[in-house]
């Protein structure tokens, strides 16, 4: 199973290398995350300067897509050509957001039937495509989820890897990489955030 | 004020990035942060390549480095000329490391009169080399700090900023990036760890 973590240039770090780092540390157990970019090269709002593991057309298919986030995702919903390479399927994918990427989401049609999460700074513009945007870190309905906040992106990853592996799984890797002595408390808020988040469905 | 995050080939992009994001978010306040290599492109543990935005060189001249972590720590401190790169100065600046990095610390000989936070992997190696190992996200004494579990890099972000801007600066940063309606919960958890990993002093 691969995952496709759609980086564009301008990117947040933390909303595309949490997610892909955490979903990585199952990479024994088949599921694997691949920074995916429109160009070979991407530069972080910070200046850092990635290689794309894969090209934006790797997103076909991958199993998982997450849309990362980042200081120019305004440039990318307004990039007809760029969009267009974005081809998704929520009946075959788990497809999921970060931050400001719920934009993106929205401008793909994702969101018409359900309430999104996303980051203060972005949820006016969420909310003027039209989508109710959730006082909470994640939402998911079906194949598509939501986070808000960048470090709800290892929320983002515990639904992908429950949704992939199962819960067990889940639990090891954020068990893992928890701050030590904080492994349990971290590991039940991650596992709770997911399922509030989809419980909100019924 | 210039925060060197030195990063190593097959490093952990959760223990550099978070570090490094968290950091930037203060450029507006005048503290900043670079991935600092020990070649121009470094590969991470899941085959991310990144290009250094400083030279290892940096180390001597910025106020604060930060150590990460990663799957060749081992190679590193048996590397005399990568080590002897590493000229850091606790009387001027701020040192922190990250898991495996304080294996790099206790390398330097930074570590002999205090307790240090590691991972629970690179515990028996930092134990090797007589540091007493506590089970606790974060330790500092002084000028110097460390810190375990991945996600504890938020900790040791939030000392940074703490003792460069100020307490309230780190509140900002940690509350915009945490995970939206966990805002409070999340300033205060790591406002916490960094106070109890300073009070273990007295």
């Amino acid at each position: 199973m691969q995952v496709a973590v759609v980086t564009f240039d301008g990117f947040n770090e933390l909303d595309s290398f949490i997610a892909s780092a955490l979903i990585n540390r199952c990479r024994k157990d088949g599921l694997e995350a691949f920074i995916t970019t429109p160009t070979p090269v991407v530069t972080s709002m910070n200046g850092v300067k990635v290689t794309g593991q894969r090209p934006m057309e790797f997103v076909t298919e991958a199993d998982v897509v997450l849309i990362g986030s980042g200081v120019k995702t305004q440039d990318v919903v307004a990039n007809d050509q760029l969009i267009s390479r974005l081809r998704l399927d929520p009946s075959r994918q788990l497809i999921g957001s970060q931050c400001s990427g719920a934009l993106v989401l929205a401008r793909l049609g994702l969101l018409k039937d359900m309430p999104a999460c996303t980051d203060i700074k972005s949820r006016p513009f969420v909310e003027a495509c039209d989508v109710t945007v959730l006082d909470a870190p994640f939402h998911a309905e079906g194949n598509i989820a939501t986070a808000g906040g960048c470090l709800a992106s290892q929320y983002l990853a515990t639904w992908v890897i429950t949704r992939v592996l199962g819960e067990d799984a889940a639990r090891d890797v954020i068990g893992y990489v928890a701050p030590v002595g904080e492994n349990q408390e971290t590991v039940e808020r991650a596992i709770r955030a997911v399922h509030s988040g989809e419980a909100a469905l019924s």
